[in-house]
This record gives C-alpha cells, structure tokens and sequence, in this order.
C-alpha cells in the first residue's frame, strides 16, 4: 500500500518516499491499474500522487482516502481530525472532497509543516518532545507558561502520561507525533487568535457567555 | 485479531461478540497461548477478556493495546483521543497502564457507554446523527442552542460537512461513531462544569484571563 509518510523523512524537502515506485500496480481484482492522465498544465508527479490518494479514481479525495494516505513517521494512521482539520482548509469549493487543485495546496501544506517538523525534532527521534515544543511555539511567536506546556504536551503526546512524568520539563513524557503536532500548534494559534478577538478592549480578560464559551471550544479542530 | 465491537452491537446488554472464542490462541512464535490464572475473586469472563486485550501478557494494558483492542460499529478504530480520555478516568494509580481491577471499571463505563449509544442510535445507523444527540444531551441535562448542536456534530462526526448540509437539523451531515460520542458528551459535560465554576457569581458570564482560557480547553479530552 502506498502511504506518505510524514514527520521521520530525514530527506529534508526532498521527494516522498514512493516517488521511484510506477504509477501502475495490481488493483484488488487483479487488473493493471493506469492513473488517468492528468489535466492541462498539472504536474505529472503531483498528479500521479493524487491518483494514488484517490483510490475509487473518482476524481476527488474523500476523508477516508486522505485517512488512509497519511502515516506519521512511526506509521500511526494520521488521526481523523487532523483529516478534518486538512479537509476543512482545503476543500475550498466546500464540495465535501478535495479535488486535484485543491490538492496542490494541501500537498505543499503537509510538506511545509513536515519541514518545520524535522526543523524542530532536534534530536530526531520521530516525535516533538517538550523542549522541542516550546522551541517550536516561540518561533511561532507563541510564549505559553510551563504549565500550559504541559498540558498541550499531556494532551497532544501519543500516550497518557503518569503522575511520575508529570514536572517540568517532563523528560519522560512521550512525544507529539507529526499529524497531533500540526493540530497543537493550529489551536493554540486559533486559541490566541479568539482571544485576542474576543479582549477588545485589550485589557488581558475576555467575557464569554455559556453559548460563546461553548461555541469558542467546539470550532477549534 | 479479537476486538470489541461497540456501538452497533444489536444485543443490548449482551456478551461481547467473541465471547465465544476460546481463551487459547496460536501467537505468532507459534506456541499456544494460555491467559494466566484470574487472580482470586476475579471474573473469570472479565479475566479472559483482560488478557486478550493484554497483549504482550505484561499484566497491565497500555494505550496501544487498548486502542487496538476497541473498535467502533463500524469496525474503525477508537481515536486516540477518546483511549487516552478512557486511561485518564480509569488509571487511577496515575502507573500510564490499566492493571486489572482499573479494567473491571473500564469495561463497566464501556458497557454502559454502549447501552446509552444503542438507546439514541433510534434509526440503528450505527452512529449518532444530529437528531439523536440531541435527545441524549437532553436526557443529560444540557440543553444546547441549534448552532451549537451543529457545531457540535460537524466536530465529532466522521467526515467533513460539506456546506450543502451545514443547515440544521443536519440530516445529509454524517453521524457520530461510538468512541466520538462518548467524547462529545464528556466535553460537553467538562464544559459546562468549567463554565458552571467560573461563573461564580452566577450572572451567565465568567471571565477568563489568556491562561485560564487555554487550560480550559487544553484539559478536555
């Protein structure tokens, strides 16, 4: 099965893993399968990964097919909402699916964080640790407290992390793997952004109602 | 592979579906594997149901385990998210895994879990559609405005809305499986608590400073 690996490629900006294998392969039923050409003016090579996606050849990519494409570096399925989250961003034409265009920028979105994603995973280990996470939210112009660290480590690392982990920096925590990474950083960007919208009169409080408390929480991804 | 089916089971408060399989198996050195003895007093049915999830017999389940051990009712597997909410309830010696009288607990919310699911999933669909949440939410006590009922099934259903069914009720929008529901409602729940402890002059508003605001919603599962 053809899947993009995300998070552990050490070819920083290089090409996918599978790019050497042919478009052609043995489907299910045991016919030759031949990618349909792509539209004028496409790039071959990105069109040839989308027909790979694009399973049912249907011409556009559902969830379950971008599920499906997405591995992170430790081969963990991608988790359905950073799928949302990616379909959300790219499905433009609000159709459902992501079509080949809409693809393009969904393609280079995953490659720029894949970049930012080894830029920070310091000691290569396939995951943001602590430190790394830290390092990486500064850059974005996001300073969090210690304690808030933690909790976005506690809640986006892939395993619940013990009492006995659970100081500053928590060393032994588990790490954050690609796909929860990307979505980390996109509520804590989106977090800051409502708050800020929401602190008019730029005094450091909001005021929120139960409907707008709610509403605020259920739009994150 | 033994998995637990939730969610679509058909017998209500039934046995899960592979009770009827022998306890002993071939593992892959190909030796016959026989779980350990219960410890005294144990269920023996719980016992059996314990080691099959344990896989590597260590005595505890880890969230991996877990995870590959519980499926929806439509065979996907748990999200990540909702494994993790599972081992933060039931872990309660904080060890990072499940021993077995932490699972007698589990599997009892899991079982009661899958009898409030089978009571709402009205249509047996398998999953949970707008209507439906909204009548489980309402037997819980929330009472939550359309936009927020919409809100809430675009971010815990399966799939992306597309715009054309981003009305409400939502009928075209997908439903919720399982282990999404059970995380849309403790959310919920979490929420409205949070909301409820802020809110201690109880006038319908809190305010919240840029910390409290994200601990909020980093501590949701």
């Amino acid at each position: 099965m053809r899947r993009f690996t995300c998070g552990a490629e050490k070819q920083y900006g290089g090409p996918p893993p599978y790019q050497q294998g042919s478009s052609q392969y043995q489907g299910f039923g045991g016919f030759a399968r031949q990618d349909p050409p792509p539209p004028r003016g496409a790039d071959p090579q990105l069109w040839s990964w989308f027909a790979s996606v694009d399973k049912d050849q249907s011409g556009s990519i559902t969830a379950d097919e971008l599920q499906r494409a997405l591995v992170n570096g430790d081969w963990t399925s991608f988790d359905l909402d950073t799928v949302k989250l990616l379909m959300n961003i790219f499905d433009t034409d609000r159709s459902g699916t992501i079509g080949f265009n809409e693809f393009t920028g969904l393609w280079k979105y995953i490659k720029d964080w894949q970049g930012v994603f080894l830029h920070f995973d310091r000691d290569r280990s396939g995951t943001i640790d602590g430190r790394e996470l830290e390092q990486a939210l500064n850059q974005f112009g996001f300073r969090l407290t210690p304690q808030l660290l933690v909790l976005l480590q506690r809640k986006y690392g892939s395993v619940p992390v013990p009492a006995a982990a659970r100081g500053y920096p928590a060393a032994a925590a588990p790490g954050i793997t690609f796909d929860r990474f990307v979505r980390a950083c996109v509520v804590v960007k989106q977090l800051t952004e409502s708050f800020s919208a929401l602190d008019t009169d730029r005094d450091g409080w909001v005021q929120l109602n139960y409907e707008k408390f709610l509403e605020t929480v259920l739009t994150l991804p």
